[in-house]
């Protein structure tokens, strides 16, 4: 039936349609039904909410989403339909039942994801059916082609492009400084970062603070011809985009499934046309993942690699605490610009800054086997990092010397006693600087005075937690004080 | 912060909350955050969706879930908080882990469900917990309280009060005549059903072609005190709130792990305060169990009686077959009619029902044991059976005698060749029927005119499908050539 588009500007996390109540009666459409919107042949699913009065019986009001996707104007005319339940649906249940999927199963779920044709709580299932009956590696090489095969892709045709990800947990952000380095020495490095999934910072929400990490693929392009190199925000760019919505899911309760875990990373590195990739799997007490974790992953990283013609090194590091002296955006991309200005201080973050881009520069044969650590403080050290950063920061419609601001509210704490500083429960701290208001308040977090194994003495600060608000700070505060992640002997 | 109601006449599925962009901005607040909203000490929790333009700062949407649920009316003033990410989620991490999770554990997650601080994707993820990892008794007993303590409950002092289950797949329904058969017993049936959720109709789907079938708990009471009995929709009740809406993310994907069932169906016993209660197990080929299944469930819903202090025994019965002619709300409430009316045919509906009903009068004491058929029956010969449903009926706003009208299109099959029918696909009829438009279209379905081991002349009728429209009938019937659900031999 044709219905008369009404533009609605609103946004629900969700492609959501809402329909005349005596017209869906009629069509036997109710809330949280399917229906599929065509318009010039671009076709788009969305879920059924009910209006009663304000709603004429040929209308039909879509989110911006919806409008966006279908290039609709007010009034326009749109061809609606009943979209049976998906097939894929089928296939999540067999999961769900400890069952091997096969390649065209997990092909369409893949695909009823990207289009909208599986609600939240069914893709939930899916992770759900992932995280407690694991998949094959013949399952997850075929879930990874499904992702990259469900976006766009970037192809630098004959140029050199290498790629990096962290498992992550750990405060502090080696990535920009990477990225930098690389760039400077010539590689091709389009870089796309997540927000904050369970930490204070994601590496997008940090660059954020000096510029745009939003980006149409098309852009990027642009921004890698002059610059060779971004870190832009992946979630818009439609690389990969089934892997960015099940992600989305899987945030609502910090589930991360393994095969999940290894077919979202490879595949935006096939998107982006990477073939040389470094792989940072820190481990440790207060990291996503133990020594016995980090070896198997890395065997398994290695082997889809092999599979799917990627080349991938893993470098695995006992962390004991946060990289960088900041943890939340704004500190930490603080950090960042510290290390790549030679201001001194953060040597841990500039040490494993330096570690990865070494072996990238040796993967991709710009230096011989050993030479990539020497090669790689040169290029930090003539300044020509620097000077890659503030250009790609520029590219991004930034600069890289803009004033950060501090957040209102802080509170400092100090030592109670001389002593050294054994441990620090570097979750702990991640989870303050939520409590604080990270990732969304940029300049919330933690500043760190001391790190491991120094001395401190009584009445000595340790660190400063900031806040937007006084509620927000108080809470963080009384968890502090409650865990005392700082812990001194 | 106070902000200002404006009422918006939709329905979402769940309770939405509309913020104007910028304030959530300022708040940060993001699309799918929670927020409580609460006015004169009343609270409830809403999924955000981010509005542009439309509203002003200082005003929040409601849909009107949410509205009926506060008492709110237009410009009223309500107070609106960022809802913190409920404990709950971590004991669905845990429950997914497959580990215990304790009485107070399951309390919160099922009082988060009620009072919706749970999304659906959330409770996704609790029902494939349960689903994948199992529970222990103690687990199922602490979630059927925690399922009854969450909601309303029912309460006839020093009555005898009864109830039934089936577990369903089995097109025919023996409810109504059960409860007109208890009713005219001098028992209190306070019978609430579901909707059809795989099948083609459910007893309330049925129910409601004569009368009305949603009621307010204390509609409920009073419809009882004249008639002893009713048979409405337990949906929106409140009683045993947390299991509806479990059931309706179930439904999502069909899945039903037996440790909910077993929660679900209890829970619903207690809280309208049975003491006496009979589950009927149809077992068989293309029934939800198998006879082993079925003997199994028998042990755990004995276990659980005892352990909860209710009386439960199970009749398992091998069903091969739908029990009436009628799939569909229309034709299968028309059976129940022809058997109250003492009409004829439909002898396996009556048989069961008069089955059921006998173990329920023994149960009680009504008869001594091995007399409850004779009683039974005597009722329904009587006509006090049928007098009975006129009254409840009627109490029920409705009409039993009111005419039931047939779908606008049909499409008859004949047998092919003189033979016997030897099986009947119940499962592929039910999802025909469903093709065919039911449950939502009342007189959809399928009305058969030979049994299992019935002797079939060559050009014969066998049954026809009903359909409301031409496309969903065309659908059905290719299913119907795909599959021979009527094997002859």
């Amino acid at each position: 039936m044709k219905l008369k588009v009404k533009i609605f500007y609103f946004s629900a996390g969700r492609p959501v349609a809402i329909l005349n109540e005596d017209f869906a009666k009629k069509a036997t459409i109710h809330v949280d039904s399917r229906i599929s919107i065509e318009k010039n042949k671009k076709k788009t699913i969305a879920v059924v909410d009910i209006a009663r009065k304000f709603l004429k019986g040929d209308e039909i009001v879509v989110s911006i989403e919806i409008a966006k996707e279908l290039n609709l104007k007010e009034n326009d005319l749109v061809e609606v339909r009943v979209a049976p339940r998906p097939e894929s649906i089928g296939y999540i249940m067999k999961k769900l039942k400890g069952k091997e999927i096969d390649k065209n199963e997990i092909k369409k779920i893949i695909e009823d994801i990207v289009k909208n044709a599986l609600t939240e709580a069914e893709i939930a299932y899916f992770v759900s059916a992932v995280y407690t009956k694991g998949m094959s590696f013949k399952e997850i090489e075929d879930m990874t082609n499904a992702i990259v095969n469900s976006g766009k892709k970037l192809n630098f045709k004959n140029k050199v492009v290498v790629d990096k990800h962290s498992i992550g947990g750990v405060p502090g952000r080696t990535t920009p400084i990477i990225v930098a380095i690389c760039g400077a020495a010539g590689l091709i490095m389009p870089k796309t970062s997540s927000r904050a999934i369970t930490s204070a910072s994601g590496t997008a929400d940090a660059m954020e603070v000096l510029c745009k990490v939003d980006f149409s693929l098309e852009e990027i392009k642009k921004i890698i011809s002059k610059t060779n190199a971004c870190i832009v925000w992946g979630g818009s760019l439609n690389l990969a985009p089934a892997d960015d919505k099940i992600i989305q899911v899987e945030r609502l309760i910090d589930l991360d499934p393994e095969p999940q875990l290894l077919a979202s990373i490879i595949s935006k590195k096939l998107a982006v046309g990477a073939k040389d990739v470094v792989i940072d799997i820190p481990y440790g007490k207060y990291t996503k993942v133990n020594y016995e974790h980090a070896k198997e992953l890395e065997k398994k990283f290695i082997k889809l690699g092999k599979d799917l013609k990627i080349k991938i090194v893993c470098s695995l590091k006992e962390i004991k605490e946060p990289l960088g002296n900041g943890i939340g955006p704004s500190l930490e991309i603080q950090d960042v610009i510290t290390v790549l200005k030679r201001e001194d201080s953060c040597h841990k973050l500039e040490d494993r800054a330096i570690e990865i881009s070494a072996i990238i520069l040796e993967l991709v044969g710009k230096v011989k086997k050993g030479n990539g650590k020497k090669l790689a403080l040169e290029i930090l050290n003539s300044g020509k990092a620097w000077k890659k950063f503030k250009e790609i920061v520029k590219a991004q419609k930034g600069n890289a010397e803009r004033k950060i601001k501090k957040a209102k509210f802080s509170k400092n704490f100090v030592a109670e006693k001389n002593s050294i500083l054994v441990e620090i429960n570097t979750k702990a701290l991640n989870y303050i600087s939520r409590l604080a208001g990270c990732p969304l308040d940029k300049n919330s977090g933690i500043y760190l005075y001391k790190h491991l194994n120094q001395k401190v003495k009584k009445g000595e600060k340790m660190l400063t937690i900031y806040s937007e608000t006084k509620e927000e700070l108080k809470e963080a505060i009384e968890y502090y004080n409650k865990i005392e992640p700082m812990i001194l002997k």
